[in-house]
């Protein structure tokens, strides 16, 4: 019997926005595996740590953030072997994931190597989308509104025909791309629905309307853009 | 000293998939607030209730599901003025809600409100798109891949301009609209990157190539459309 590969999700930063479930299998876990920067902490495991049972093994995946891929892809060639070689001999792998595993999660990168070979199980996160609209208290989408999640790299003429279809947006990995994306927000007369933040539910967290942010943001910022306006969301009066 | 309005997503049907915080609000709220369907066991008491204490005072609204506006605006309007009355007596109120209170959520209608009255608190909850992302195995968006939620309600020309933009996009309450999406995706070439997930993470859940998904299908079912095909997703080799 070989063990379960099993993916979890561990919301956007604040270890009490984990799920139950997740909770449940780290403390289970015979065996943990995670990503970390080289020469770093690891965040996914410092989300966990409360959880993690002594004695458990843990898989530290060393994945380099570089603009070419080969790096990272190796690390995740290793980490995959790694992992197989403990599913093979019958235990079950807990791969911790920041946010959802699904949703720019790096457990699709072991999942893309595995599947197929192994019992897979997949346990989805509270993502920092969302989190970042309960902190900036602005609704995202509601009843038949659309939504579009945007990397900030889009070029002009992408982002202004997305923006202007959805009802609501969220732009990702700010970065470098902030003071563009502010001309560009503002041009489309959509500044004042703009909120920028960064580091939501964490202690660094920053919520500020997009005129104030930042230049250049942080890589991992967050930029929403609520248009959303459904009149059922008013009182009748 | 006024209560605090704390909206608590319960995420996707699965208690398990309840954040650790969801549960300890709802457990210490002297007053907790959450929609039903007149008539009905309300769904998101159900998912929260082994953390409800003894005494707990609950305020229901009654929200039938109407295509009128009005029926409902109006059980908004009275359950907020239920909870305001709380809030005056200085109790804080958990307002239950499945999935996140923002991304479709019932509290936006009660937030809409009561907000600037009262302090507010809202808790993120894993979202029924990332849940039936991990049923259905489809990872939704890498790196910089983009993704778009659709209301299946959007006319065709709409739906055929954005789902070609996007690089993965989950199509809402699909319900009756079920053949005709069934017809666009596969003029669009996309029936075999299609999935149907309806119930993610509960006992009746159904996971289904669309090809073979039921029709009509219930009002909140979703269909995945995941074209993102990342090419770090693979491995080197």
């Amino acid at each position: 019997m070989t063990g379960k590969l099993i993916g979890v999700g561990l919301g956007p930063g604040d270890p009490e926005l984990m799920t139950l479930k997740a909770a449940r299998l780290i403390a289970s876990a015979p065996v943990i595996a995670y990503p970390a920067l080289p020469g770093t902490e690891s965040f996914a495991r410092r989300i966990a740590a409360a959880h993690i049972a002594p004695g458990t093994r843990e898989i530290v995946m060393d994945v380099p953030m570089t603009r070419e891929r080969a790096p990272a892809q190796a690390a995740y060639d290793l980490g995959a072997a790694r992992i197989a070689e403990a599913l093979e001999s019958g235990h079950d792998v807990v791969v911790l994931c920041e946010g959802d595993p699904f949703l720019y999660g790096s457990f699709m990168y072991l999942h893309a190597r595995l599947r197929g070979r192994f019992p897979v199980e997949v346990v989805p996160g509270v993502t920092s989308l969302t989190a970042a609209a309960a902190r900036a208290e602005r609704p995202l989408a509601a009843r038949n509104e659309s939504f579009a999640v945007l990397p900030a790299t889009l070029d002009d003429a992408s982002l202004r025909r997305r923006l202007g279809e959805a009802d609501s947006a969220a732009i990702l990995k700010v970065g470098r791309q902030l003071a563009r994306l502010r001309v560009l927000l503002g041009e489309m007369g959509l500044l004042e629905q703009a909120v920028y933040v960064e580091h939501a539910s964490l202690p660094g967290e920053v919520v500020l309307p997009l005129a104030e942010a930042p230049d250049p943001a942080p890589y991992f910022s967050i930029i929403l853009v609520t248009k959303g306006a459904d009149p059922w969301l008013k009182p009748r009066s």
